[in-house]
């Protein structure tokens, strides 16, 4: 993973951290960086000694969103040159059903079986402000600055933004942030509930570390895998048919190895080793 | 607009402001005021040279639910008479297709295509609360008493409350405040996420006043109207087809005046002029 | 209702308190208790002198979770022995249509026409959070720890909890406590909207019986019915279909006792007198 032209990848103690890398843009987003993220979530989703996926943002900013030099050429174009600024996600060799049922760019986030944080470093605005929706957990730096931007540049609702936001804000919250595309810091950002949690941003990396370090080491990846997959099915399920997946699930796992371990490290009073299995 | 028995309206600055005027009743809810109210939002609805639209009381309340004479009648008639106390909602001339999606008494203030703020300046109760569900933001007045009221009457969750207050304040708080009908202040409303901000009295109407200005002035009412739309509408829609709506709506909007007024304003560091095309 | 083996029930002032009870095992759950607290339930739901029913734990827990005794010879037994452990629930004699709707360990809960409220004394882990879940409102003791546990045992999301947790304190905040099995506390769970209220445990049994006597007493036991089943119903309604059910209910109300003594009592300011009819 190491031929990427806009982003770092590092793995360590079970832990994917993929940097957006271009620091003197505030890692403003492009074709090349959506392809180059996509690729290493990939890779990380189908690698057994990744356990957990960290993104974050090289330098002072997180993701400033679209380039601007893009929106600019899209402007003088009027939208013909879009896919070349924001080319068409390559389509996955097997898709996923999840990934069915949540298409487009960001999609494969979702389906991905391994939990994703977005570490908010920075500025996160527009699309790199729907990114981080589409990880299952958010840390921001407290001081760190949080636009929709869309309708201040006669833009709308992009990518899904529309049906993600309220389920994390609520519709007001969402209303808000779309409507007025004001600023707001990352201390708001988790009074609206949009980060799990904002931290000054000299402690973000470390507290992120330790959330990853657990989830890598402490939980089941079978667990998590499975856990991910109900969460973002229930929400086009009936109670019915997300419990009876439950059911099937539950008896599943009384055969696997993770809960022999879960139960005996519990018992034996001892840190687990899970394997997955 | 100025033939209204119990309702004042004012435009100024792009903005509509609905004041309920029954100041001596705390604003009680009736048939009259139900019908201006519809009538006056749907006429800012349609025309251009209001961006933004505030419904607030006149005098110290906002709305103290329903006219009690209204409510004695009816129990002394056992409903007969509820017709007059609150007509039917007139027909709308073109039903948009969210208006049916959402109908009945505030249904219309979904489809209307300019954003709604309630600014909750004092009592707000019964069918009062309900009224400020259906805006899109909501501002109140800290020490502003609130109560759902219905339970403590013998009623039910009225007009859609059962609906629409859970996508609000999450399913444990729309029990508790339905079940218990007890009084709440504004700044519980806020943590409670009822509101999207509390605050002291003598400070809501310059906020609100701020907030609808930047509405009317620094965003793209086309931007605005069609975010309104795919956040409704995608309560009943797959991701994929939200998705969909999305992708079409980009790309239309690479299109208009408002992309472009929007991309070269941020360029130029300028302030937008936005006209909606 | 005396003849229990591991809860403790008591009817006082319309109110049912049921309280799990092995408080050398921190009330873990067993077979027994789960047929037990679900006939206490049903039983408290068709006594017209009960009006809200309490689930709380005796001694310094509220339930630590599944009894690890039970686990254990899962694990031994890959799975045989669980029917045994943790029962099939006893099928009702006449299920409601929600509990239809809401099948399994839990369901009957929403479709138990009294308001349930679980008052978290202590520790409140698994399958004792997953019971809370399906209380209409939830009062914790600050200090009271809580952990999903699950992915630290190997196990998944279990009995309902991946469709109901993000509807009380959204998706992120489910993801995080369903991936981390962390512990966290009453204050915290407070914070992240899963439960009404932490109070000092001192004070949470007090508070729990004013709010307990106030639904006894001042709302109408048939109002809070109808508006249980409106709520829980219009997961699955369109808009349009809940506000039909709105119309009708209401119209219904209008010809009965409690609304009849609910506008009277208001309008000669004493307290009410409800019966339900």
């Amino acid at each position: 993973m190491s031929d990427f032209r806009e982003i770092l990848t590092d793995v360590s103690g079970g832990v994917l951290t993929i940097s957006l890398n271009r620091p003197e843009r505030l890692n403003a987003w492009t074709g090349i960086m959506q392809t180059e993220v996509e690729t290493a979530i990939r890779a990380g989703g189908a690698d057994d000694g990744v356990r957990c996926i960290v993104i974050t943002g090289a330098g002072r900013g997180f993701c400033a969103g679209a380039d601007m030099n893009g929106l600019q050429s899209i402007q003088a174009s009027a939208g013909a040159d879009y896919n070349e600024t924001r080319p068409a996600a390559p389509k996955p060799v097997s898709p996923s059903e999840l990934e069915q049922t949540f298409p487009g760019r960001f999609g494969h986030m979702f389906a991905c079986p391994k939990p994703i944080i977005a570490a908010i470093n920075g500025p996160c605005a527009g699309i790199g402000l729907i990114l981080t929706l589409f990880a299952d957990m958010r840390y921001a730096a407290s001081e760190a600055k949080f636009t929709t931007a869309f309708a201040q540049r006669g833009l709308i609702a992009e990518h899904g933004i529309a049906w993600q936001l309220p389920r994390l804000v609520g519709e007001a919250n969402a209303l808000d942030l779309l409507f007025t595309a004001r600023k707001f810091d990352g201390e708001e950002a988790e009074k609206l509930g949009l980060v799990n949690k904002a931290l000054p941003g000299e402690a973000l990396m470390a507290f992120v570390g330790e959330v990853a370090q657990h989830l890598a080491t402490q939980v089941s990846p079978r667990s998590v895998a499975i856990m991910k997959r109900q969460i973002r099915e229930s929400y086009f399920q009936s109670y019915a048919a997300s419990l009876a997946v439950a059911d099937a699930e539950m008896e599943a796992s009384f055969a696997t190895h993770d809960f022999k371990e879960g139960v005996a490290s519990f018992v034996e009073r001892r840190a687990p080793a899970f394997t997955g299995s």
